[in-house]
């Protein structure tokens, strides 16, 4: 089952020549989730292949412009290629209000497609999209204004039945649900097979945190403990860790103690200022301190393994 | 003085890979004034080195998603690079509101300048900005939502005085004033020597004037009439003449006539479908009615001469 995160903009505030403002692709068994939406991730979508029918679901982690001023282009070209299926925009409630005004840039009732709102909620780990492979929750940042990350975790798939089993005992549709399920065999002469001789372990659910922007937490540390993947914010190198704080973001540095304290499997950091034309300092920084890290790019594909 | 134009995208409602939709930077003696603001102009903006300084003007035509979702990008932008200068941006009076509202994308007031609105007269050929050596009219157009185009016009420039003639009749600087304003002059003795043997005719001022988006309008024709180049939108190829009407767009056949009957120096058609990926075939139908035509291209530089 596919789960890839591909990267359409990795920079901050002031998008620059080499990088994008925030948003990313998460495809998980071929259905895509948006996570963020700065402005021109249309135009980046189009360039990288991107299919725009495949997307159902967008996370807006907070209403800075670099996060969403690329919502209403979407939204518009969506309707303008014919899109009928609903969106489901889980988000700060400010932006339902925002583009359910009638001062709205986009006019919401006039789209061919329905438009779900999904509030985040202040506190915890919330989960705010179940799907059938998947789940997708948010939780709280600390940066300037409201902000969240968001934690994909796919769900525990049934047990492998092995396959000989199924002609050995002959079994029958309804058995092999149960035993999925992890039931026990009873023959009919009364012989219990017990399931682990029946079934090997489904893989191990994946996961995938992405966090940005905020400063670095403990409460965050606790959210995406044991992800295979960590996509955290390093808007500056370590020097600039005073900067850091006052603007509510983290150094490299930082990003790398949190997955090292949250025993994450891979960091991809990201968010960088438009100061960096490389950021090889902050890749190599975080490294000091976790060292399966590496810069994200625009345009780069990560599997969440 | 330079006088020029700098396409940074002549898409249409759908930005595709190798077309950005409209916006555009006309230069006059060093000012920059943008002519409407699509989807990710900052990032184009950047890409072609256009200085963020020299912005005070921005012109929006009306307030379809593909002529103004970069204003919102570009306002937080100007302000991040500490901006303090103010803006003027001459628009439909709907976006004031949309931009004041308590549901604006971007919290004007929170800027470091100040932004002054400039709201577009429904009514014939409105003056919207006056300069010291160029003025900007709006006209409205025929389009499916209130919008307009814009004429800039450069001032007619002072009579040149003939260098000699300052030495030749030891002429004081008050004296230089009147003569380049007009006037005869009367020396001492009482000859008249008339202005037409002191100064040289000034260059003709020159004009260059935008229409998109719209149906050919008789009205254009006189608003833009021998301007010396013409930016007229050219939506489709000729064999869509009825989905041109329907969508209150135009072909590249009727950009072309509008261009003749105005009498114009120069054609440059643009604001391209999304269908075409070249456009040979409208340049080549507008040529046939008006020779002088060029299709925009993205980034592409034109004089107004």
């Amino acid at each position: 089952m596919s789960f890839n995160v591909k990267i359409l903009g990795c920079g901050s505030a002031l998008p620059t020549t080499y990088r994008n403002a925030t948003a990313q692709v998460v495809t998980h068994n071929g259905q895509m989730y948006l996570v963020d939406c700065a402005e021109a991730t249309q135009v980046v979508m189009r360039r990288h292949g991107v299919r725009f029918g495949g997307l159902n679901h967008i996370f807006i982690s907070h209403l800075h412009g670099d996060h969403f001023f690329g919502l209403f282009g979407l939204l518009s070209s969506l309707d303008l290629m014919g899109r009928k299926g609903d969106i489901y925009i889980h988000c700060p409630a400010r932006l339902q209000l925002m583009l359910e005004s009638q001062y709205s840039p986009i006019i919401v009732n006039e789209l061919g497609y329905a438009l779900h709102f999904v509030p985040l909620l202040p506190d915890g780990l919330s989960l705010t999209m179940d799907s059938k492979h998947v789940q997708v929750y948010s939780f709280p940042l600390n940066h300037r204004i409201a902000t969240w990350g968001f934690l994909f975790r796919e769900k525990q798939a049934q047990r492998n039945i092995v396959k000989e089993c199924i002609e050995r005992y002959n079994l029958k549709i309804a058995e092999i649900v149960a035993i999925k399920n992890g039931s026990d065999l009873t023959l009919e002469d009364g012989t219990v097979i017990p399931n682990s001789e029946l079934t090997i372990d489904p893989p191990k659910p994946r996961s995938y945190a992405f966090v940005s922007d905020t400063t670095k937490l403990d409460s965050v540390i606790e959210y995406v403990s044991g992800v295979d993947v960590l996509y955290h914010e390093a808007t500056y190198d370590n020097s600039y860790e005073k900067r850091a704080s006052e603007t509510f973001h983290c150094t490299a540095g930082q990003a790398a103690q949190v997955a090292r304290d949250a025993g994450v499997g891979r960091l991809v950091i990201g968010h960088f200022s438009g100061r960096y034309d490389s950021v090889s300092l902050l890749e190599r920084q975080a490294r000091e301190i976790f060292p399966n890290t590496v810069a994200a790019k625009d345009g780069m594909v990560f599997d969440v393994i």
